[in-house]
């Protein structure tokens, strides 16, 4: 080891290196903006706002799937609530579908060493968009794989009238070193495609173990897409721990199962982005989104997907006019309608506002919960680091400085991202997030109130800075692939 | 601080100390004896036996509460493989309840904030031995207390027709540092006697927050006892989100709730302890009995409830065979019936053997999950100590030489205990046990492998310690509330 005199000559050559290197990829903002940054932090660290907002959409409006009453509530609700703020406040229509979740059981009624005349029941959950099976149920035999491969491996005959299990393991040691989003999108891609992988090879009836890292007999549901060529079959989500049961006993022979499922899909409904301005001092025109999506899966109340995204971008817009600030540019908060169910509310929005994609100077989305954040993420030429670094500084002292930038955003974003306009989030722990993500334990307990205010000072911060930003962003190049 | 001369010099008397003492305080067992439990330990460590059965108890049979067929059928699974271990087995008659599950749903109609039109789902699942409510259910107000005597404060004219819920908490923060009996014994006692309570002041239906320390929207069942003077009303452990849910609306205005509870109680069924004996070489007729209990509760396949006892008691047997040992005393495995639902088949047990009584040299029950053993309690007078220390070092490579006194046992063997019989068991890490304790997750991925190898280590060393033990036990005083 060096000595002491020595290594304190080497941090602080490293120090002096830093600070050197900081100021060059820094572009200071005025002081009076840091300022009004930092007076937003503090005060996002001491506000109950955006919980009390997260209580009253959790709790008392319940679950808000697209398409239900519910839904509609919550966005007359978030309206009067910016209303109440002085916003310029609008509902945007979007069209949404309108899928409702049935009687969903299911239980083994055939397999190796079942004590005579009896069943066992498998808990699973309908996937959104699911169609029903008869009403008596589906009985068939369980063939159980882990990824298309072995499926294709298997072919039409051995899985020609049988439920279909996919069994990819959701990577808990992944999530637990801080990638829960990876994890999640390494097993998702059976839960939206699953179900018509294994009618293509004769299935009837498609399972996909939860996409999740709990262990409490907890199904997770989720969106699922059904190709246009193949037959629509029952699809549903069984728990980690009945994935594992049904992986054990086909090992040991014939497992056969009875699934009832009875979604409907009802009629596309009428519902709303809520689409709230508040209006900027010099650049009017140029917009700043800050926004999360209202809608919510069915089965919790969607505390952390994704009423904390709604009410952290409520409480920007309510700090800023308690504390007498006036942004430069115009502070849009939107809380989308129907992320969960096709984006419908993104969709709309970016169709609706095509012409004016220019005058969107930045759009910032929050859906990854409410765990502690880390900093910010930026979908956005790297170049435009240095114009965020004082903001992250203000952030520093709740722990938050860290600036990366993605290729990627939120997805009520991503068409306008596509379109060119940089994107923005906060970088949050997503160790536990998916422990939670789309079950009936997504409820209000699962947010830490001292990690919401920290969430909502980043997203005041952020919104604020990019409000008030010196000079313009370099923006992404426009991607081919959007259409609107 | 002291020199590191003076402080090795205190190390050094400190541990010339101890071992005189512990010298005096342990009776040395001949060395076969010792070599013999070495191997047993070191044989435990690498038997896959008692996790293939207890493989085979949950996965393939499933949940067995009492009065089921699969109860019975596991208790004939359970006799035959201790018949191919060469033990003589029978099946000892026990009576049990035969209460079967239905229905079990719940849903706000009425609470502040709601979207017109609207429910919200209120998840629970009915205590084992409640009433049902009237097919239609029963639709009424929620009051919300704490405790007793926040009930009792409310009277007769605040609950009377309405629905009671006890929200005492869970102590999650004494399980975490490793009292998770302590937390339950705490709140336990809302879940068994509320509804009486209730139905005293005129409530029509009891709900108590579930008893165990998960956040995934769990509810917990267990018994409950009516008391014999007050109606019998519907009675349910809702999770602890519900309770939350429950408590942040009642402070906003009336809530009304409809519940609906379709459990039955049917006739009485014939059911078996399993009592299957490996003779003694010297004292065939000293009894040491090592024992889990064989049903389950319905929601889980019960795993951690308590399989992995039986299969840990089996797996003892299995190796005492397998090695060729042969113990002095007779060693008695007992698959208890029915401990869950008013523990008959102990009652039994206890009611047939009583006159003898003195033959039964000691009792072994495994009944806290499988999570890893520190060592072993002993429920008789401490001056046994030393005629167990041996044993108890023999098990600290594995980290399981605590020796500790209690007052109490398990509950299969609490009879036992009071009629004067040295009562053991293993300690064992309870911080996750009653997270998933009486709930749908109780299922063998709640048990690791090891954990089940060190748990049938000490159970093993401990019974063939007892059945070979150079001297008798002291035996405790037998209890005045002993009645069989």
């Amino acid at each position: 080891m060096k000595s002491f005199f020595g290594v304190a000559l080497i941090l602080l050559l490293a120090s002096a290196v830093t600070a050197q290197r900081n100021s060059q990829l820094t572009a200071p903002y005025p002081p009076q903006l840091v300022a009004e940054l930092k007076q937003l932090q503090e005060a996002s660290m001491k506000s109950d706002y955006a919980w009390d907002q997260l209580a009253h959409l959790t709790n008392n409006i319940g679950p808000r799937p697209a398409g239900s009453p519910q839904a509609n509530f919550a966005a007359q609700y978030v309206a009067g609530e910016l209303r109440k703020l002085g916003l310029d406040v609008r509902l945007e229509k979007v069209v949404v579908p309108h899928w409702v979740r049935g009687e969903e059981t299911a239980s083994l009624v055939e397999s190796p060493g079942m004590a005579p005349g009896t069943t066992q029941k498998i808990v699973l959950t309908a996937l959104g968009g699911s169609v029903a099976t008869p009403a008596q149920g589906i009985t068939a035999e369980v063939v159980v794989v882990n990824d298309f491969d072995e499926l294709a491996a298997l072919g039409h005959d051995k899985v020609v009238g049988k439920i279909v299990l996919f069994n990819p393991r959701f990577d808990k040691q992944l999530a637990a070193v801080g990638h829960g989003g990876a994890s999640y999108g390494q097993a998702v891609i059976y839960r939206a495609l699953g179900a018509s992988a294994a009618a293509k090879q004769g299935a009837i009836a498609a399972l996909v173990r939860s996409v999740g890292g709990a262990d409490y007999r907890l199904p997770h549901t989720g969106a699922m897409r059904y190709q246009a060529d193949t037959p629509r079959i029952p699809a549903a989500a069984v728990t980690a721990e009945d994935a594992d049961l049904l992986a054990y006993l086909v090992q040991q022979g014939p497992v056969r199962m009875r699934m009832v499922l009875s979604p409907q899909q009802l009629p596309d409904v009428d519902s709303y982005n809520v689409v709230a301005d508040l209006k900027g001092s010099e650049h009017p025109e140029q917009i700043v989104i800050v926004s999360g999506h209202l809608d919510s899966w069915d089965l919790g109340t969607g505390a952390i997907d994704d009423g904390a995204g709604v009410v952290t971008a409520m409480q920007a817009a309510h700090l800023i006019k308690q504390l007498g600030l006036q942004p430069r540019r115009t502070i849009r908060v939107i809380a989308w309608m129907n992320e969960e169910f096709g984006e419908s509310g993104a969709l709309a929005y970016a169709a609706a506002h095509k012409n004016e994609v220019d005058k969107h100077f930045a759009a910032v989305e929050s859906d990854l919960g409410a765990g502690h954040p880390a900093g910010i993420s930026m979908a956005a030429p790297a170049m435009n680091m240095p114009l965020l670094r004082p903001a992250a500084q203000v952030l520093q002292s709740i722990g938050a400085a860290i600036l990366q930038t993605t290729e990627d955003t939120e997805t009520d974003i991503g068409p306008l991202l596509a379109l060119g306009v940089p994107c923005f989030g906060p970088i949050q722990d997503e160790r536990f997030y998916f422990n939670y993500h789309h079950t009936a334990a997504d409820t209000l307990d699962k947010v830490v109130p001292r990690e919401l205010q920290e969430n909502a000072a980043v997203i005041a911060v952020l919104a604020y800075a990019l409000a008030d930003l010196p000079k313009d962003l370099q923006r992404p190049a426009p991607r081919q692939a959007a259409q609107f």
